[in-house]
């Protein structure tokens, strides 16, 4: 079932079933590419070029690489979310061992141009790791067109169980295991395989290439009916690339509100949304991608995210943006009562 | 789901629920036990104390870490596997940061007197990192009583699911994480939780603990009737401790045959055994924990691992020890007429 699986995963994103190596989360695919392939070429450098967008399980590991002795490039990104590739390419030194850039950003969706990367990443010699978290099984993946050496996924983000993730690293590239023992899964990741979740995980993959065309043009409905539908209920700016877009995510800003009162309006509407990053929801901090496209904190302040999946309706969507509407003018009215 | 899982599981070892951290399996709580508390720690020292019995687990994360500039004494045991208590108390020294040992021994069962080994710990300053993969939720646990820093738990080893691990971190006890990025788990370990393993590990952690003494009577008579049976139909040496064992392993050494040969034929006969760790089936090496017994290469060589369960019946355990007499009878008389 776990090299069923294997070729499942393989062929979603064009990979050989070689090259997949499995893990428990996303996460852990992200730690493995970056901690893996830092410490097993330190010889080589000890310079990595990321962006200031990523998700903290990117972001976190590079931090922990700094204090073991690398430094750490973060390029900055435009109005749009969209990495800028100039500042990318001119980050790139002799030292640089390595290129981590997201496929498609976690809070806003915006899809980076990862071919171009890939060309920078390959005139200069250096690997690239690319967090397909957000975009594979979602998007269409293909990691020799898009030019990676790594690529990682998490099979909940398209309807296959938690506690799956998988690092594409393509042959010949040179990783060290994060979590060591027996000899499964190539030496790459130790310890007894969570058949149940891999299984569940390569029948995920198989669904979502058979229907990927479909799938999306759904979400792409669901997207733009509720964006049409809320324009007419209130001012908002919608955040991330207005084409290059996972159509997953509506990152949208409500200006004079705060997306925390408008969640929790929401929540008691039956629309479930969130502000930034589920993972950090205990956190409490100011989005660090929304600071990086330049929004003013007033607009960080008032956004929210709405998601679409496979399983929404039309219905679901219109009601979403009604209660949505509504909840912004109410909250509107306090803060001006307030003021 | 999840907090009501910590609950069980710390009910089960005597923790409190914060001092536990979910992990996705055995090996991930010790490599995150021993890489996690030796980089939060190396400012203290270099030096680690382990045993020359441990799993691939703990032995190659320390393998690591003697990359990165540690120290590793491993210590002998005597021919029942069990650590040699005054050599391991010699082996500390001003340097040593952290002693790892595991509760009971993956190959033969020998159950380590760990109790003592706390003392030596904690007369010396020393943290202790108690694998307890293949003990716990079988045997009666007190990580207080026993006086451990950390202990390591695998789910699946008591009838929970595959996906499901925990380290027991004391209150107190400095450690890193291994995967880093959201807040879960109290930042010792991020990645979305495994919430239908965790669920899983819970409710085994709830029967193991309510019908602990049952499992244990009936695993022992298994294990007599097996070994009794056994007696009677061929020559063999019972390896581990002959009281201190955990009553699931039996492992039984043939002199004169290929334990190899003997679990190919016992599979022929519908019984299911295994030479030396199953993680390292792959491998095929000699077993490092016989040889470090001091076991006769001729005897490493003959020597097969039963297991009894608890779904294992009466029944089938005599059908074991028949099958295993006959095999043994033909193996001998081949190996006899092949000399």
């Amino acid at each position: 079932m776990v090299e069923s699986a294997r070729e499942r995963v393989a062929e979603l994103i064009g990979a050989s079933p070689s090259e997949v190596v499995f893990t428990s989360s996303g996460t852990e695919a992200n730690n493995l590419a970056i901690k893996g392939y830092a410490l097993a070429n330190r010889r080589r450098g000890r310079h990595i070029v990321t962006t200031a967008v990523e998700h903290y399980s990117v972001l976190h590991p590079l931090q922990s690489l700094a204090r073991e002795g690398f430094s750490v490039t973060r390029v900055g990104v435009d109005e749009h979310g969209c990495v800028k590739l100039e500042e990318l390419e001119n980050a790139v030194t002799g030292e640089t061992v390595l290129i981590s850039v997201q496929h498609v950003n976690h809070e806003v969706g915006t899809v980076q141009e990862i071919e171009r990367v890939a060309e920078i990443a390959e005139s200069r010699g250096v690997a690239l790791h690319c967090d397909g978290t957000c975009g594979g099984g979602i998007l269409p993946v293909n990691v020799e067109e898009l030019g990676v050496d790594m690529y990682s996924l998490s099979a909940h983000r398209f309807y296959g169980p938690k506690g799956a993730g998988a690092l594409y690293i393509a042959r010949g590239t040179r990783v060290l295991p994060l979590i060591e023992g027996g000899t499964q899964e190539q030496g790459y990741r130790a310890g007894t395989e969570n058949v149940p979740a891999i299984a569940g995980f390569g029948r995920a993959a198989e669904l979502a290439k058979a229907e990927m065309e479909q799938r999306l043009e759904k979400l792409w409905k669901l997207r733009r009916s509720f964006l049409r539908e809320l324009e007419g209920r209130a001012e908002f700016r919608l955040n991330g690339h207005p084409e290059r877009v996972n159509p997953v995510y509506a990152s949208v800003s409500f200006p004079g509100i705060s997306g925390d009162a408008l969640v929790s309006e929401l929540t008691g509407m039956g629309v479930h949304a969130s502000t930034g990053s589920p993972c950090m929801a205990q956190a409490a901090k100011l989005s660090h991608v929304l600071e990086a496209m330049g929004l003013e904190q007033e607009l960080v302040r008032g956004t929210v995210l709405f998601s679409f999946g496979i399983f929404t309706s039309l219905e679901e969507v219109h009601r979403a943006a009604e209660a949505a509407g509504a909840a912004v003018r109410r909250l509107r009215g306090e803060e001006q009562g307030e003021g």
